[in-house]
């Protein structure tokens, strides 16, 4: 493990389309460095360069199976797998004390009790949303649904995303939703008015509306109205690219590698905890 | 009937909100007058000033009940009351050979049969939306629905309005809704997609969907998103105060003023018919 | 001074359009009425109802002109004069030891002096824009600001208004543009750019830039985006009613009821101090 | 030239970055076929596969220097190069009589005569902007400035783009501004407001307001707001994609297909001239 020059980082999952564009992400942003990549020992990829897979051309560091002397020499591991691939680098990032950044979904009550175990000797930052936009934007709907009084502002969540989408609502209008149902310390599932159609009454005081759009290739956007007499309040969030989730995990890293061991989330990176 | 100096306009219905506001509207836009104020015989406001009432002060015109001899003097007439009562007031136009502008909703065929045998003799702009903008966006939408491929553009309207709405959507989102229906020479109930929620399924192509916002006081906004792969167009309207119903009232009385009898509709006021 | 049942506040300006939209704001939000209303001793409407000058109906309370009786038996006042009265007015709350809502602009650093002394005996909110929604989005704008590194993150404000507007940009982009600034640790003066005109160059990393928008009878909007590499924020604001100010006024006062003499600020009301 | 089956295009300038656009957008769009590859003599990339240098894989089609026979066997040639090489292009399209799409820009008055004179027998369809989002938002803008009133309604034309951008406003601004003067029967130049700051007056009627944003990596965002008493209409177009103009030219080539020789825009193949 380094403490000066570019952060190494390993990819885990190096040969999948997440992988390949948490290589592409480290090798665009300043102070980090692609340090090895790791796939399954099935893998068709193992031994080629991760940077050519990635179409970034060839940055010698071929892909192997064994995570452990990947992450001896680095300071770093960049982690977009299942449950329990993830559990198991959090062992492996403890034994080594790196950084052990983890975008991995669908984490059993078990699982992140074994990945916070490992957070006693590795740094860990967690999140089932890397993006820092995401992230912040929730903090910012929490207060301002804590700020403003729900009898005076009703709140509404509107997002849009590409035709092959086949849910409804976003998981991120979700959170969204649930961040401003902590800010007004209410239930967001007795709380919420997922549709609208017909005769509808007059709007409830207190609900949280949902409404949801769909077509082209629109990779997702997110907007929280907080809507009163005379004056609205819209909180929005873009995204251009799906390369923000991966931007985001490089981030976490680079904060991280300063800190003393311990479970944290985007929250942390942000500075908003 | 005059055919120099300011138009005088005759509002039926003058003591009712409606009625207030097209005084007001015409009180404030150039080139009109208010000649003449007309309501029930049974009206506790008939002798009041029209002006007064309406809250812009003493403005001469004195509340009656008898229409006839008060179109005899004018010029046109802005009528937003009831169905039978536009038939009515349709004849008296045609004998007075003068403008008559309808904002009346709910008309039978019958009504309309009537409407469109006075237009003989009385120039009659009759729409079910006053507005301009809307007017103007239906006719847009319209053009670019024809203009683009559904296989290629998926159609989105979204609406927001106040807390105390009780439908949904809007009848000028199924208004834009008809007129994307029709550039695309479909049958707007047979592609529309009212609600999304939980398991959807990729959007259909060539279908039509609906999204609702309701909060705070929030007059009336519409978009229209002509969603394509890697660009989108987004034609939107938003009122900020019911009074535009009122002033492109007005605005077609004064194109009408110059125009033989017939039947008009506000796309022939914005020249775009 | 009552301690329970609706808080009576005095109106001091009452005959002025800004007077006149406190005494319609008091009178539609629930647990205000209106306790007095003071004018100047030349005013020709002292012994007006200040109800009916509103618009309101009779409210059967006189514009008077001496505030000390009008203080004595209320809950608190609401003041958008001029920094010479709001002085004297804040002198008098004291003596009262009642709330003082400070909408004034322009005082002096020796006013505010004064003020800051009357605020040991009365409980004062001052602000120079009193929107609950302004006050808002400026937290939550710093709050973005600080959290997002500047070499990702570009800080835009966008604002439009009325035709009528004779400057630009607006105060409350150039308050937004602070909070912004603050958020960075950075002055304004030396990092913004205030238009863009042929030839500009690259963006200059850090800079905040303002773009200005007139037209029709928009009563305000303002936009701060924060655009990053492949995601935006955009915190957004939307004036529909110019009595949001007299509002947010009233909502001040119910808030510093129950408080302590002090100096207090809207941020302190929306509790994100 | 075959006259079933795929359309055979030609891309001219194949190894460059909008070359290599134009073959992956052929290769996604159903209908159009690679049939050559054309690069300059010098070229150090004639003879390699065109497919795999853009990135898709092996389409069996090398690049050539010859461009004669390349025509003689497609159906059509999609051609952003420069002036010269356009001119040159068209008169081989006019002798193997196919269809020409040129997004080139930059041309003079004579080079426009000579390709004039090629269109007798080829399919020319020539554009400054190849999007036809952007092409039929130009149209749009065009009608709804000529339908409402300039006293009533205020045109703003607002853009953003990514912060490498160098110059304001973008080219797509000032032709969408020129689209609104051409509804009003107005010139830009004499009625453009470019900048605001500082004390600026009321706006003036009939003016064309600009304003920039630039920020993150924005691919652009455009908008026409047209501004009355009570209500706007804002038209947008926002591109998520460079490849748009690729896919314009593309569709442009797939409509001309069955058109008789002539110089045609892209509103001929939005069906709105």
């Amino acid at each position: 493990m380094s403490d000066m020059g570019d952060m190494g980082l390993v990819v885990v999952g190096a040969a999948g389309r997440m992988g390949q564009t948490l290589i592409r992400a480290i090798h665009t942003i300043p102070g980090a460095r692609v340090a090895g990549a790791v796939e399954r020992p099935s893998s068709p990829y193992l031994g080629k360069d991760a940077g050519e897979l990635a179409g970034i051309g060839t940055i010698n560091v071929a892909i192997v199976d064994d995570p452990l002397p990947a992450f001896a020499k680095a300071d770093g591991v960049l982690d977009f797998t299942a449950p329990a691939a993830s559990v198991e680098f959090a062992g492996y990032a403890a034994q080594a004390r790196i950084v052990h950044v983890i975008g991995t979904t669908g984490c059993s009550a078990d699982d992140d009790a074994k990945i916070a175990a490992a957070a006693r000797h590795a740094t860990i930052v967690k999140s089932g949303n890397m993006s820092l936009g995401v992230n912040l934007l929730a903090v910012l709907v929490e207060q301002a649904a804590r700020a403003l009084d729900p009898q005076d502002f009703d709140i509404e969540i509107l997002e849009m995303h590409h035709r092959h989408k086949v849910d409804a609502p976003s998981g991120t209008a979700l959170l969204l939703g649930e961040a401003a149902a902590k800010g007004r310390e209410i239930a967001l599932k007795d709380n919420s008015v997922r549709v609208r159609d017909g005769h509808t009454g007059v709007r409830k005081s207190g609900t949280i509306g949902f409404a949801t759009l769909r077509g082209g290739s629109v990779v997702g956007e997110h907007s929280v109205i907080l809507a009163g007499t005379g004056e609205r309040i819209t909180l929005s969030h873009q995204a251009e690219d799906r390369a923000i989730f991966a931007r985001g995990a490089v981030k976490a890293a680079l904060w991280a590698r300063a800190k003393k061991p311990g479970l944290y989330s985007m929250r942390d990176v942000l500075g908003l905890s």
